[in-house]
């Protein structure tokens, strides 16, 4: 792992957009299903996904979901429903009540929110099934109060038979109703435009290939969409205090997600970083998915010295990444100077595998730099708001003046009207 | 005004995402300014805006902003002091807490609310300068602690010398200091990338032309922008105890924005739809943008019958309009029921002109049936949350072993040994 000044490090990974040919192809099936239905919807299925269904096969039965915990293990059930309770607990502290705020000329004005009606989630099959953000996903949705949870799910994982059972129970556990093994740009055709089979929804989130995310990106406006995810990222922030193994394996288990992933260790400390790459070393020769790991290592991951904690969070705070681990003597002293951190770990203890899977906090986090300005997946993803206005007859009558100045200062004289006939019929 | 019913009405207009050439000379205008920063975005305002300008004169002077003051009438600004006052009261009602919870165990898990730092607001030139648009996309950012605020707006506005005198006193009023004269494309992307001039911001929004709409798509991911706005819309839900003068001008003030305005009156009273198409009719006669009023009735304005009040809020909901008021005998009764709508308007003098500039909730709603899943402008817009997560070594011990499995169950044993690795040394 390369030791460097912090300022001789940029980490720049280019967001893949698509070709124009995959964008062709995406646009192409969600203008078939737009159009077809159904009908397109199936011959989709059965082109790219090689599984002939009818339309009353496409939705995954009460029997399958039953028989798929016949398939999973008890350590992971009793895991996952854990994991629910503690996601369950943290969402619900983001819920916000209406509101009103009553004046005393009888006036009332107040903001009103309301959860979506229906809200697709996309999980996508591919060669890792990842039950935790099945429950990431939906969980959230059904604490705004979503009435209607709706799943796609190709209709085989990797070479195997049918949906992953993990998944099924994952979406069981998390309150999932109705599921459809459908997958693809077809997919968010169907959950954006409606079929006969499945009805359109509001909001479309989850993971997906490239297809996926260029489906989403040609129907949002028909319906809204979660950000698209980047490489997934770490940043240790640490002193001399830390131990070393224990941000190597951080670092690894960011690095084995992917090779497009980062992790970096920010230091004043030379004898730190000399372990940690000592011990990142070490602990590579013995992961299953070191060649993914190492990949990510040497292309995106470095340890960057700096003269003290006060430049570290600088760095970070440039950085603004997904995950922020801080390992100092007194973590808590440096929480309020870190501007930009999606999910931000304190201590020895907060292992990100611990936000990743359990804690509670949701562990959709913005990448590639966008904690600038964006936040972890939550509540308010799935609620609206409506501004509400009653204004009283002696609130109109006083402010009606200063009303028709500003409209008519911008020439909207029917906006001026509007207050003016009410004006002239009351004084009446 | 076309009487009908309201299964015959089907609201569609298409949203203008520009034409190829438009898309390819906002593209090079970006890639330009992102490329040679101050030079490019000089080069620019000389072609497009006519205006030959230093990097030293792009900043508004304090001079010229204290000269804007003596151009602008008393009652402009009291009355722009007074609308203000309210929105600032509106907005703060919006403000959140960062929250923590602590458990027993001594873990602390929260949620962080935080500012953007930077944020850019556009505010076009053109035929009409709208200083209540600056309050409303200012005053929100600034309650949310936004320490930065920079504006733009072309040199010149609609043939004029310089900036609109009451854009610059409406943007003192809302508090901001930072002023550039540039507009376009160009002026997007200083806010995205910066220039030496003008640093970059992590959010862009405010209205402008299709240039700069396609600019801030582009540069998206950047920064993040506030959503596309459409053609401005009202739906009036009414019964035989409104009086129809009041909905036609409502209507008429919608309509007087622009041609793809849509103005609809939905009742399940004939007598009603009668008097207010007549009264559309009359006030249209006398009204100074009768032109543009009269093409956006006859083109996307209605008057739907409907059976009842009931039937009449189910074809509200699927309009999911910006604007609804509600001019019923009992509007509170209906309120519960109204589930899409941007802002709702209660009784018959909360007249949509009293919410556009004056009340206090944000003027900038959704439109185009979006507000089925997105918001007025509000404080959230400009925070961003970070997780906190702090792991006690008890709630690791006892929880390490669930986490394990779930990791194990995706293929994930680098996130497993972050764990191992901890309640191994730990139990040593």
């Amino acid at each position: 792992m390369r030791i460097m000044r912090a300022e001789q490090f940029g980490l720049k990974r280019e967001v893949e957009y698509g070709t124009p040919e995959q964008n062709e192809a995406a646009m192409r099936i969600v203008g078939d299903v737009k159009a077809e239905g159904d009908a397109a919807l199936l011959r989709y299925t059965e082109q790219l996904d090689r599984v002939k269904l009818d339309a009353s096969q496409l939705r995954v039965t009460r029997e399958e979901i039953e028989a798929a915990y016949d398939q999973v293990d008890a350590a992971f059930l009793t895991a996952i429903r854990e994991a629910a309770v503690n996601i369950r607990k943290f969402h619900e502290k983001q819920l916000r009540n209406s509101w009103m705020d009553l004046q005393p000329d009888g006036t009332m004005l107040g903001q009103i929110m309301r959860p979506l009606k229906r809200v697709g989630v996309y999980v996508p099959g591919g060669k890792a099934a990842y039950p935790s953000s099945v429950l990431m996903n939906v969980i959230p949705a059904q604490v705004a109060g979503v009435p209607e949870i709706v799943m796609v799910t190709p209709p085989a994982t990797g070479g195997k038979e049918g949906i992953d059972p993990y998944i099924l129970v994952a979406a069981a556990e998390a309150g999932v109703k109705e599921l459809y093994r459908v997958g693809g740009a077809q997919a968010i055709a169907a959950l954006a435009y409606g079929t006969d089979t499945i009805a359109p929804v509001d909001k479309i989130c989850g993971p997906g290939n490239i297809y996926v995310a260029l489906a989403k990106r040609a129907v949002f406006g028909a319906v809204d969409i979660d950000s698209i995810a980047g490489p997934s990222e770490i940043v240790v922030l640490a002193d001399e205090t830390a131990d070393a193994s224990y941000i190597a394996a951080d670092l690894l288990s960011q690095a084995e997600h992917d090779e497009m992933a980062s992790a970096v260790l920010v230091t004043p400390s030379a004898e730190l970083a000399e372990a940690v790459a000592a011990e990142v070393k070490r602990q590579l020769a013995e992961l299953p998915r070191q060649e993914i790991a190492r990949s990510s290592i040497d292309n995106y991951g470095a340890v960057l010295m700096v003269d003290t904690l006060a430049d570290g969070i600088d760095v970070v705070n440039q950085l603004a990444p997904e995950h922020l681990e801080i390992l100092t003597a007194d973590p808590m002293k440096l929480l309020g100077f870190i501007e930009n951190a999606g999910a931000i770990f304190l201590g020895p203890y907060s292992s990100e595998p611990v936000g990743d899977y359990f804690a509670g906090p949701n562990h959709i986090i913005p990448t590639n730099g966008t904690a600038r300005f964006s936040s972890p997946v939550n509540v308010d993803d799935f609620l609206k708001k409506s501004s509400l206005i009653y204004y009283s007859k002696e609130a109109l009558m006083k402010n009606g003046e200063s009303i028709m100045t500003l409209a008519r200062h911008e020439g909207l004289e029917g906006h001026a009207r509007a207050i003016q006939i009410r004006l002239e019929k009351e004084r009446e």
